[in-house]
C-alpha cells in the first residue's frame, strides 16, 4: 500500500522508509510557529524543559499580529515578554509590528516554508502553508515550547481525504468560495485528524492566493493538515520568495484514501456560510435577504492581493453603503503597500472603507471592530462561531472577498455578478 | 474697561452688551459634540430631560473616534447606544467609521466651526477651534445633554492671558513646540479657568495646523479655551471648508488681561515635555540619554497634513530603528487621502512604520499601541499624565512630529536638526 503526500512527508522527516495512517511517529521540524497569543504559554513551558537554546535560530519564527499594535496593558505585557524572549534566544524571525503582518500571511512572503517541509505552529490556521505542497499543522503552546527546544514533534500519521479538482471557477468565484463548498458538503468534522490533499486538473486553474485561503480553512472542516499538489504556480512563488531548499513529494499511485470527492469547480457558485459554523452554507442564490451592520475584508484567510484587487474592482469609485461599517485589513505590510502602488488603497479610502495596519483583529473577537448584541458581519474571516466576532447574540456569515465587497455596497448580502 | 475676544463672543451669544469676567452668563450655541465614551452618558441624560428632538439637528455632532473600530463588546454596545440615538433623532453630524476621524479633526474639516462660534463638546480638546477664532470648550456630559436638549450653555466669563506671538519659527519648529514652550512657561495650571488668546505678527508665520496644535493644547494649561486672533489664513481655511456665517471678533484695545506674555518665535527650540506632566519641558538641547520603544504620531493634536508632511520628509527612503514600534494616525480620512496622494503613506510602510485608520488610539490608553511595565513612548499627543499610554509604569514624551520621527530613526529621543 502506497502513502498521501502527506504521509510521504511525515515519512522522510521520521527518517523512515513508510509509515501509515494510526501510526505514531517523531518528525523533524523545519520551522515552529507562534503568536503573542500562544507564545507566552509555550515561553512558561520552553523555560520548565531547562534548555538555553532554541534548537535552530532559523527555525523558530514569533510574530505578535493577534492583539497588535497592542490592544491593551495585559496585551502589551505578553508582546514585551516574547520580544524578550526573541532578543535572548536571538530568535531569527522574530517580526515586530511595522515589518510584520498576520503570521500565515508574512511566513510564506518570507520565503520559510517551502515544498516538503514540516511545520508546525501555537496557532490553528498554521494549516495554511499547505498551499505549498508542505506539511503543515496546528499545534498548542506545549507542543510549540518541545519543538523550539527539540525541533521535534511527535504526530500519529493521519488517513485522508483526496479532493480531485477538476475544471475552472467562474469569474466571482475564488478558492473561498471553493474551499466554503466543500466544508459544506463534508461537514465541520468531515475531515477530523485528517490529510485534505487536493490535486487534479483544477488546480492549475486557482491562484497561489485561492490555495492560501482553501488550505487555511482545513481545520474548519476538522482536517489535520490540508495539502495541495505542487504545480508551476507553486514553484513560481517559491522561487519568487524563498532560497531554501525544497523536496516536492507526490502521493503513490496506490495510497489509500477515506474518501475521494471530484469537485468540478466551474458548478461552484459564491457560497456563504451562515451562523453558526462554517459548513452551514448556502449558496449566493440561496442566501434571501441578511441585513447586515459591517464587513470585513482581510486575515490570514483572504487579505492577499488578490483579496484586495477584488474587492477594489467592485467597490472602485463607488460608496459604501451609509451607516455600514466596513474594514479592510491587509494580511501584510507588503500586501499593504502593493495595494497601496496599485492604487486599491485609494479606491477603499474614497469609498468609506476603514483601512486598518494588518492584525488579527476582529476575526477572533480580539479588537479593530467587535460587534454588539443583534449585529451582524459578512467576513472574509474562516470562523463564525457564536460570539466569534463579539456579542455571544451577534452573527457571522463568511464569504470571498467578491461577496463581502458587493454586500459593502448594499449593505445587505448581495452577489457581485448582479453589481460589477 | 473693554472686552476680549472670548468675552465679546460670549456677550454677542448672550444677548448682553458686555460680559465681565467672573460673570454667570447663558449663551446659545452653534455646535454641540460628542465621542463614543461621553455620547451615552449624554443620552442617558438627555432622556431623563423629556424632551424629544435635539435643538437643532445641524447643531449636533457625534463622533465615534475614541475606542472605534470598536476594541470590545462594551465599546461596541456604547457606539451602537449613540448611532441609533443619532439616527432617532436624525442628527445630521453623525459620522460613522470611515467616513470619518478624531472629532477635533473632522469638525473643522466639515466646516461645522467658523469664527465667532461658541461651541461646546463632551471632551476636553474641543478647546481646539480656537485656531478659527471661535469660542469652544470642553464640558461634561451632563452639559452636553443640556446643550442637545436646549441650545443654551451656562458659563463663567473667563478672564483671559494674551500672548503676542513675534517673529518666525525656524524649520524644525512647529506649534506643538510653542505650545509646549508656553505651557512649560507657565505650568499645567498657568491659565486655570481662563482664555489663552494668542495674537501679535507672529501669527501670520503659523499655519492652520500649527494653530489647531496650539489651540488643542490650551487645556494642558488648564486653560478654558485657546483662541486665535483671526487673519487670512483663517478665512482661507473657513472659505475652503465652510459655507456658515462666520463673525470676526477682536479684542477692545482697553480689553484687560491678567497676564501678557511676548513670545519670540524665533528663539523657541524643538520642546519635549517629559514624564508625566505637560508642563515637565525640556529643549531637544537638553533631554539627554532616552531610549524609547514606540513612536506616535498623530491624534487631535498633530494627525494633520503637515505633520505627516514633517514626518514623512525625515522618514523618507530610510527605515525606522529595529525594535522600535512607529504607528502613525492620520487624524481624518480625509487627511489619510491627501497622505497616500501625496506617497506620505508609501513612505511610512517603506520605513516599516504601522500606519492606522484615524482612531484616538494609544493617545488615551484606548488600543492600538498600549505600552507595557517599563516602556517609554515619544508621542505627539497631548498628554503624559501617569498610565496615559498603558501601565502605570510606563511613560510618555510629548513632541512635535519632526521630533517624533527623528527619534523613529535612532529609538532614541533625537533632534531633527541633527538627522534631516
Amino acid at each position: 500500500m502506497g502513502m498521501t503526500m502527506t504521509q510521504k512527508i511525515l515519512a522522510a522527516h521520521a527518517g523512515l522508509e513508510v509509515v501509515k495512517a494510526g501510526e505514531l511517529i517523531q518528525a523533524d521540524l523545519d520551522l515552529v510557529l507562534g503568536n503573542d497569543i500562544t507564545t507566552p504559554v509555550a515561553v512558561k513551558e520552553f523555560e520548565k524543559i531547562g534548555v538555553k537554546e532554541v534548537f535552530d535560530k532559523k527555525k523558530v519564527a514569533i510574530v505578535p499580529d493577534h492583539f497588535t499594535p497592542n490592544k491593551d496593558i495585559k496585551t502589551a505585557e505578553q508582546c514585551k515578554m516574547i520580544r524578550e524572549f526573541a532578543h535572548e534566544k536571538e530568535v531569527e524571525n522574530y517580526f515586530e509590528v511595522g515589518e510584520m503582518g498576520i503570521e500565515h500571511g508574512l511566513i510564506p512572503e518570507k520565503g520559510l516554508v517551502v515544498p516538503g517541509d514540516v511545520v508546525i505552529g501555537a496557532d490553528s490556521h498554521t494549516c495554511t502553508y499547505g498551499a505549498l505542497g508542505a506539511f503543515s499543522t496546528g499545534i498548542g503552546s506545549t507542543d510549540m515550547a518541545a519543538g523550539m527546544a527539540t525541533g521535534k514533534c511527535w504526530f500519529k500519521v493521519p488517513s485522508a481525504i483526496k479532493f480531485v479538482l477538476k475544471g475552472k471557477p467562474s469569474k466571482w468565484v475564488s478558492g473561498k468560495d471553493i474551499i466554503l463548498h466543500i466544508i459544506g458538503m463534508i461537514g465541520v468534522d468531515g475531515a477530523l485528524y485528517k490529510s485534505m490533499e487536493f490535486v487534479g486538473e483544477g488546480v492549475s486553474n486557482l491562484s497561489m492566493d485561492d490555495r492560501f485561503a482553501m488550505a487555511n480553512m482545513a481545520i474548519e472542516a476538522g482536517g489535520k493538515n490540508g495539502i495541495f499538489m505542487v504545480d508551476d504556480k507553486t514553484l513560481a512563488y517559491v522561487k519568487e520568495h524563498s532560497s531554501k531548499d525544497y523536496t516536492i513529494y507526490t502521493a503513490d499511485e496506490d495510497a489509500e484514501y477515506d474518501n475521494v470527492y471530484e469537485i468540478d469547480l466551474s458548478a461552484v457558485r459564491p457560497t456563504i456560510a451562515f451562523p453558526h459554523l462554517p459548513d452551514n452554507t448556502r449558496t449566493i442564490d440561496e442566501v434571501g435577504d441578511v441585513k447586515i451592520d459591517q464587513v470585513v475584508i482581510g486575515s490570514c484567510t483572504n487579505g492577499r492581493i488578490e483579496d484586495l484587487r477584488v474587492a477594489a474592482e467592485i467597490l472602485k469609485d463607488k460608496k459604501v453603503a451609509k451607516g455600514l461599517r466596513v474594514i479592510v485589513f491587509p494580511v501584510t505590510q507588503k500586501v499593504y503597500l502593493q495595494a497601496l502602488q496599485e492604487g486599491l488603497i485609494e479606491t477603499f479610502i474614497k469609498a468609506n472603507v476603514v483601512v486598518s495596519t494588518p492584525t488579527c483583529g476582529p476575526c477572533l473577537g480580539g479588537h479593530m471592530g467587535i460587534l454588539a448584541k443583534g449585529e451582524r458581519a459578512i467576513a472574509t474571516t474562516n470562523r463564525n462561531f457564536v460570539g466569534r466576532m463579539g456579542h455571544p447574540e451577534s452573527e457571522v456569515y463568511l464569504a470571498s472577498p467578491a461577496v463581502a465587497a458587493a454586500s459593502a455596497l448594499t449593505g445587505k448580502i448581495s452577489n457581485p455578478e448582479d453589481i460589477a
